[in-house]
């Protein structure tokens, strides 16, 4: 069946991704004289730069979470859709869905975001999972809780070794927050729980293929980022590429690393989706858009956030980070106003307000106008913009309270273990007795 | 290998399951002179009497399961193992766990509870499940949502009824508990949400094989609660046994009722580990327990709480409710401590200080010290209650304030559909086209 659902003459309005782009777009069209449907393969719009406190253990799934269909309850104009878009005819103005239907369009937003990408080597991803969504987030969170109940079984002092060292790959922020959070939870709040091991004498390792740990930021906060996380007993490695991930260990450097816990924060690739718009993208599978977002010959196509590469003003294509992608939500709102009030289009600006990153408890770097700091002041800056810009009053004070309750006793509230006692056997059979390479010293002599 | 731990030469008592028993017994036994070993599959302790209100979106799963290894954490004599318990071979005292080893005790606390029983159906499981652990919870919230999310999209109105339409099986508090949640959810929660569909027209069915809800309750209040329920909207059926359960439809008091969505709260049985314990079980395959819930010939196995049939000093068993797993830990743990210091035994003896279900907003019934009672004054001690025994005061607060938020709005937080959208085809296959037999008007005929 083809989509036969009675809709107003008004033009038809198809969000692609309830992101920070598709949903800051769908509330900046609220009071315009269109149609606006949502549609996204997930019920909840998700507060993706607090991902890691779930991964972590510090935060519920609904903490940072909330239902589109609440978000725009209220916009009588706005009709969300629980579906999956597999493809984009732009001839015909259409949008096909997973399940056979389809959706027509007169203008399209398509916020798909990306997804983890390995570098051609899909099978690492069974091995090191990424971090983007829920699932994501209790799969890891699950995992780095596991290697230390299975730590506390194990006899055998070399693979206790190998389920006590948690790698994370990638030095961005997500890297840096995972590695943060990854030592915090080790040496506070696990620290009373076992008998048979100390969590605290776990490895934690964050490798990095480049120079230096969050490129995007400047020199000095990179070398404050570094600084903490040793701080915390991070062993970070910078210009230590990853050639394999097997079950059981790691290559990197050289190096072969025994564990049992990979985390992988090291590349993304934009929505397959994009591939059917026939617009040109960069090797990233990001469509390569026009100054105003839109896809060359299809000025009712707008690609946004991390799904679009964009010219940055001073070259080079804009970050994928929230704030990119919510202003550029709200621009193409602007700009489909703009149309129908028959104005012509100007070109996006992205106003650069600054980047933000924490390293640990009471730590962060920032980035803020030119300014460049760190500790606990970009810490308290981070902590209230990330509060001010969650969805939803409840989330706010829930969250507030359950980082009050960490701050003060350095414990975690959500370490659940649900789903499967065992992942499964393929990505996480017993260590190969590794007894040759065995890390620590070795790797650490080994990096630059 | 077997276990070849080093511990040292106190009495070892080992528990299984960190349930109410289990771990009520272990916190009673922190300054006996005994060394404890807690085994449990899940690394947390689940405040089960909330688990429907993760099952209906109102509480995250980490507001009602506390980290056994957290809750111990202090008791220097105790050991928490994430291991699944296989047999027990009560001759050589050892327990043998699924990887193999093998723990040695003195004294053996069961606290192993129960699973749902379909009677001998066991096909049914895939498509009605229990409420017995977070996933339970987590899959009937998925469940649940999902129905009004394909409702929506669905437009034949045959197809769209069936979506909208939920059956509970079995009247007793999880059924009751069950059922007013899901009317709440379609009367508060959703009623903004949907564009083409009103949730506030779903069908909530509760279907009971006996004469009446809540068989263990007075009779006065088990109208109470029919009545209760009916308010809400609830169809109460009772005298209604469930014959079959297939894709799509249920058959029940014979009519067959389309639906996409069946909860099952109708029956138990308990672990099949305690048929290793070579002792006389029950129907429902719980260990028949001696006066001093020990099984015959084994005065150092006890066997508590649902696990076990413990014959009532007024006749029949207790009922498998927290207060009577409570009690039973702490007396066996009392029992220990009398053995070592060479006191006799006394028979157990439980306390019954009542019961309490909980129908709706505002609405519970209780009978308490041969009072019964029901309305908003049961609702406020049932809520005091579960407060007052959830573990952690940070769960506490959390729990606190989300319920009044829920109750000041209407709203329910946690409405994640996370993990697969599309469940099992066996299990939701698209409805057969079951024209023929609609129900609504037409079953309510055929109840009394």
């Amino acid at each position: 069946m083809t989509s036969a659902r009675s809709r107003s003459d008004a033009p038809q309005v198809v969000i692609l991704g309830g992101g920070f782009a598709g949903l800051y777009a769908a509330k900046a069209l609220r009071a315009a004289p269109v149609c606006v449907t949502v549609v996204d393969r997930r019920n909840h719009h998700l507060f993706q730069p607090m991902l890691y406190q779930v991964a972590t253990a510090a935060l519920n799934p609904a903490d940072i979470a909330s239902p589109i269909r609440s978000v725009l309850r209220n916009q009588k104009n706005t009709d969300v859709l629980l579906a999956e878009a597999e493809s984009v005819d732009t001839g015909a103005r259409r949008v096909r869905l997973s399940d056979g239907t389809t959706l027509a369009y007169d203008y399209l937003l398509v916020g798909t975001g990306a997804r983890h990408s390995y570098f051609g080597r899909d099978e690492w991803e069974a091995l090191a999972p990424g971090l983007k969504s829920l699932e994501d987030a209790l799969q890891i969170r699950r995992r780095v809780l596991l290697a230390f109940e299975r730590a506390e079984r194990e006899t055998d002092p070399v693979r206790r070794h190998a389920y006590l060292t948690f790698i994370i790959v990638g030095g961005g922020p997500t890297g840096v927050e995972m590695a943060g959070a990854v030592a915090e939870i080790r040496r506070y709040a696990l620290r009373r729980d076992f008998r048979h091991i100390d969590p605290g004498e776990a490895t934690v390792m964050l490798l990095e293929g480049g120079p230096r740990l969050l490129t995007s930021y400047p020199p000095s906060l990179s070398d404050e980022a570094k600084k903490d996380l040793r701080r915390l007993g991070v062993e970070v490695r910078t210009e230590t590429l990853v050639t394999d991930i097997r079950p059981g260990c790691v290559s990197a450097g050289g190096w072969t690393i025994p564990t049992q816990t990979v985390i992988w924060a090291a590349g993304n690739s934009a929505s397959p989706l994009l591939r059917s718009l026939d617009a040109p993208l960069d090797r990233s599978g990001r469509a390569l858009v026009e100054p105003d977002c839109t896809i060359p010959g299809h000025p009712e196509v707008f690609v946004l956030g991390d799904a679009a590469a964009y010219e940055h003003q001073e070259g080079g294509t804009l970050p994928g980070i929230c704030p990119v992608a919510i202003q550029m939500g709200q621009y193409a709102a602007a700009t489909i106003e703009g149309d129908l009030a028959g104005r012509a289009r100007r070109a996006f600006r992205y106003w650069d307000r600054g980047q933000l990153a924490v390293v640990g408890r009471g730590q962060a770097v920032a980035d803020i106008w030119k300014l460049h700091f760190s500790g606990l002041l970009a810490w308290l800056i981070w902590i209230f913009v990330h509060i001010f810009f969650l969805i939803g009053f409840r989330n706010r004070l829930l969250v507030m309270i359950q980082w009050a309750w960490s701050y003060l006793t350095y414990g975690r509230g959500a370490r659940l273990i649900t789903e499967d006692l065992h992942p499964p056997a393929a990505a996480f059979p017993e260590p190969a007795p590794p007894r040759a390479s065995l890390p620590s010293a070795g790797v650490a002599a080994g990096a630059p």
